[in-house]
């Protein structure tokens, strides 16, 4: 008997998002499926954990074959609970996303559903996260099943190198060109808070902004493909060394 | 008139910590000084952004010379609200910490101290998160000033490369033998969640775990340095793109 793959999903939009749906539907000819996320969204929460108070963890039951456990806690955390609570083994791949929004460039490292999936490339587990390049909830999934198919397909014939996972951005357009394996491009959130005061009369701040693309010439970029409505995959690494800065060799004896 | 360089300051233990203090003293002969930190602790916190609430900034005054703002927000959420509703230009470094505990390793991903010094290379800033080996919130901290002083002197003299911050950890030792530049180490945490039951009859979570040394043997990483009783430094990119996973050149057209 052969034991199919297990494979954890998770997303960051919590497990009532359309696109954790579309993920499930994309993934089910590839394994037995596992969903732990969060009963409502972590949008921003990168890669962070719950510390300061006790996760919840509730069994959904089962649907379609698919076995769904909801928590309050962030992706990391749900990916967390799912390997040392919920299953009885490592997953095989873990998948995080479909988000609802993009994560390309810089924004990786905001992103919650990046976050859950280094958090399975820090595990030894092959992880990757996918997003749409919409942040409507009722935004049309359909493109990205055929993008999930080749990128997985490949993960699963060719493997990914240790500590590497992959970050799949999808244009939000009815055709999809083609999938790129690229580079990160240089970008940043230029931020533009929202000032007001509440009715105690104390001046509060809602962070809002937008993404600003830093080498708009490039054309090796995530954020280039996108544009031209090609799907990006950028492998990312968990070391974060910039190795050119070591060669300088610097020690400092005291 | 020659300006004396802005340098912003924050941590993710919350103002009221000794680290954050002891960093205040450390770096009072190199500029001006503004501190914008929260009113608690946000320990694993990472890159994390505030986005569902909204946040608060208090004025706290000055003292010594030194301008105090406290906010309800993530580390990353003070560097954002620093530059963009504190301060009159951006600030010519930003130096975040003292951690109390290690973010050396693979902890770089979960720490709020190295997301705020992350935030700043976002930004084109020039950043270091200082971290001390001990949890102790009355830690000794007398070690870290030389520590501080060679490191930071070393980047007001050469700069750092664009996109790089450093990810400076601190042995607790009464003699730090030297200060090494060099590679994140390869580890993990490994889970312990401790389980119980609440007076509803819920079953619910403690996250806790210990760090994992993946590589033992290797003598080139931090934890080997830290270990050796010398203060690491490690250069870390923004840029998370594995390069050497792109050597294959994948594209797949649709």
């Amino acid at each position: 008997m052969i034991n199919k793959p297990l494979i954890l999903i998770t997303n960051d939009d919590g497990i009532h998002a359309k696109g954790i749906a579309c993920l499930v539907e994309a993934m089910k000819e590839y394994g037995d499926l596992v969903v732990v996320s969060a009963d409502e969204s972590h949008s921003g929460m990168s890669h962070a954990i719950t510390v300061k108070k006790p996760l919840y963890l509730k069994d959904m039951g089962e649907k379609d074959g698919v076995r769904y456990y909801m928590t309050n806690g962030t992706p990391v955390d749900c990916v967390k609970l799912a390997l040392h609570t919920v299953l009885h083994r490592y997953p095989d791949y873990i998948v995080s996303g479909i988000n609802h929004g993009s994560n390309s460039s810089t924004s990786v490292h905001y992103s919650g559903t990046l976050g859950a999936a280094r958090e399975g490339a820090l595990n030894g587990i092959p992880a990757i996260g996918f997003s749409l390049l919409s942040y409507e909830s009722d935004a049309d999934f359909t493109e990205c099943h055929k993008i999930i198919k080749v990128v997985f397909e490949d993960v699963l014939k060719n493997g990914l190198a240790p500590d590497v996972y992959l970050n799949v951005n999808i244009p939000y357009t009815d055709k999809v060109k083609g999938i790129k394996y690229c580079r990160q491009g240089k970008g940043k959130w230029v931020e533009d808070f929202i000032e007001r005061t509440d009715p105690r009369g104390r001046q509060y701040f809602w962070l809002t902004g937008h993404f600003e693309n830093l080498e708009p010439e490039a054309t090796d970029t995530d954020e280039y493909y996108l544009d031209n409505d090609y799907a990006s995959v950028v492998p990312c690494s968990i070391d974060a060394t910039d190795s050119v800065s070591l060669k300088e060799n610097k020690n400092y004896e005291l």
